[in-house]
């Protein structure tokens, strides 16, 4: 029911059709990238954002810039594959999926090194294809995995975008959401706008409402009040990075949302890939919270609504324990009031 | 140390000056009200606004009407002030401190029907004065009372806009805070933005830094984890009304903070007026909760945030229970752990 955020248009001549992000709500364009610095510019500019589809972009532009290459041999075709993946890598510095995306591709190729050159090309399109594929499997599984967490009739609430168009399709917390839609119940979504950056009501709620699902918009500091005024059956988010102990970084906001959540006596779910978990660290106080700009707390859209030289404390993330988590929704299957040792079980 | 939000200037011939409130926090200018319609405008429109600064304009601007009447005997100079109240009456019609300012101007001239009208004049004049007055020394006592909830070197968390700008000068919430530091206390504050209308950011952190006062501005969802990661030794929030059982209605947000300041073991004071009490509401779900327009939502200044036709839920204010509220700072005395009992013996 979402549509596609990122797509392979054609064959090895193809290119990428992607929806510009930076352009909603108020408008839906597709963007086509036949060029590598077509597909750079869609990743540095935000066109395309979310771990997952960015991955997906980098390896599907890692195509566009060696299907250039008129290396006869190995050797330099492997030097312009090289060349490619290292101009990508430095459209986002800091996003893993970019990194492993890129990897994946040169490690196609090496692996392939008997083949001929033609031959290779082919098999990076296929594996650039196969990892949206895979990035679909892995959405449908989490949606299939917890959408019986939902309701028929029921309302959840969310926040930020953990939906499709961080992903190639279906998204995370929001997979279960369309799974769930997809069974026939009947879902209704109270959406966060999700400052600074207002991904809930620029991204999630556009989303939502384009797939058909009923959503309502609603500031981060309402959340409190809808759960006690309105009936709230749970409570969905994505997660950035989750400790071994089943402590979840996520957007900013999520940590509030989960106490208040335990208040109100509403089941609070994570939903996120196996590739989410980190079990290099025990718990979450390891995990490192990035702090961004105070431009994006005192801006919106370019407008100041803060005074001059005000200070900011703008982290983008905060921790939620894994006592405030009542399951975390992965590929591999749910785990319930998770545990260091539940968690390896199922991810390790 | 905060600046006068509205002051009369000169004898009865003068003028009101107010801050522009709804130029800040980019401009600070001073509009001044020579004219009725002038007062009107500047109500209607929100230059001035905040309870008690709303019933002293309007006060003033009675003034400002009844000095152009040239009534020679009582009954007509009561027209001409029925005329005017009357008028500054339809600015606000919701705004309750307008209509009680207005009252207490027909009061006084009733009182005073043996008087010339010269006189009557005069002793309006010195009623709009004394109740700004009044406001001023509320705003003092509140401080006085509970500043020493504040600890020298302490960080305070504060939602919305109780502050000078909303009273003649000192505030509620904030006047705590201006207290402590008049007092030679160094105070930390958080200001929450406040979504929708941006209160905390465009009116509190310009007030608080415009005093000198150590100000960090945050979104509404970053609370949690301010709370968790930096030392908040109090959250300190004003009410809009406060039932006999110490619930407290207040800006949407409210809410949410007291239950994660529990969590935090953060205590949450809540600074009001004795006026602010609704001792005929036995509890706070009785207090009916305003929802507001959706593009207050939608849009910031003007520009489209999220998707068109999106359904909001926008409540103006919610109902904060005095469970979670460690004492009620009023101008009569500080309600430790409120209960109906305590609320009565302080307030009736």
């Amino acid at each position: 029911m979402p549509l596609p955020t990122i797509e392979w248009i054609g064959g090895i001549d193809g290119k990428i059709k992607i929806i510009d992000q930076t352009l909603l709500p108020t408008e839906l364009k597709y963007v086509y990238c036949d060029d590598v610095k077509d597909a750079y510019h869609a990743i540095k500019t935000l066109m395309v954002r979310g771990a997952p589809a960015i991955g997906i972009a980098a390896a599907m532009g890692t195509v566009l810039g060696i299907g250039k290459s008129d290396s006869g041999n190995y050797e330099d075709f492997m030097r312009d594959l090289k060349e490619t993946t290292t101009y990508l890598a430095s459209s986002r510095p800091t996003a893993v999926n970019l990194f492993w995306g890129l990897k994946r591709m040169e490690a196609t190729a090496s692996k392939n090194s008997h083949k001929s050159v033609a031959d290779i090309k082919n098999l990076l399109l296929e594996e650039a294809k196969t990892i949206l594929e895979e990035d679909k499997e892995i959405c449908r599984k989490i949606g299939e995995n917890g959408q019986s967490l939902i309701p028929d009739g029921g309302t959840v609430l969310t926040h930020c975008n953990a939906g499709g168009l961080a992903t190639a399709y279906y998204g995370t917390a929001l997979a279960l959401i369309f799974t769930a839609a997809q069974k026939g119940k009947t879902v209704h979504v109270y959406a966060d706008e999700t400052r600074p950056l207002l991904q809930g009501s620029r991204l999630t709620a556009w989303e939502l409402k384009n797939a058909g699902i009923d959503v309502t918009l609603i500031c981060d500091n309402m959340a409190a009040h809808t759960m006690k005024d309105k009936k709230v059956d749970c409570i969905i988010v994505g997660a950035d990075r989750i400790a071994a102990n089943g402590d979840a970084a996520n957007k900013i906001g999520t940590y509030g949302l989960s106490i208040v959540a335990k208040e109100h006596h509403i089941p609070f779910y994570v939903a996120a890939p196996a590739s989410t978990f980190d079990l290099s660290l025990a718990s979450g106080t390891e995990i490192p919270i990035e702090e961004r700009d105070p431009a994006e707390v005192t801006h919106i859209q370019g407008n100041r609504i803060a005074p001059e030289g005000v200070k900011v404390f703008n982290p983008a993330f905060d921790v939620t324990p894994a006592g405030n988590i009542k399951a975390i929704i992965t590929e591999r299957g749910v785990i319930n009031d998770p545990t260091t040792e539940k968690v390896k079980n199922t991810i390790q």
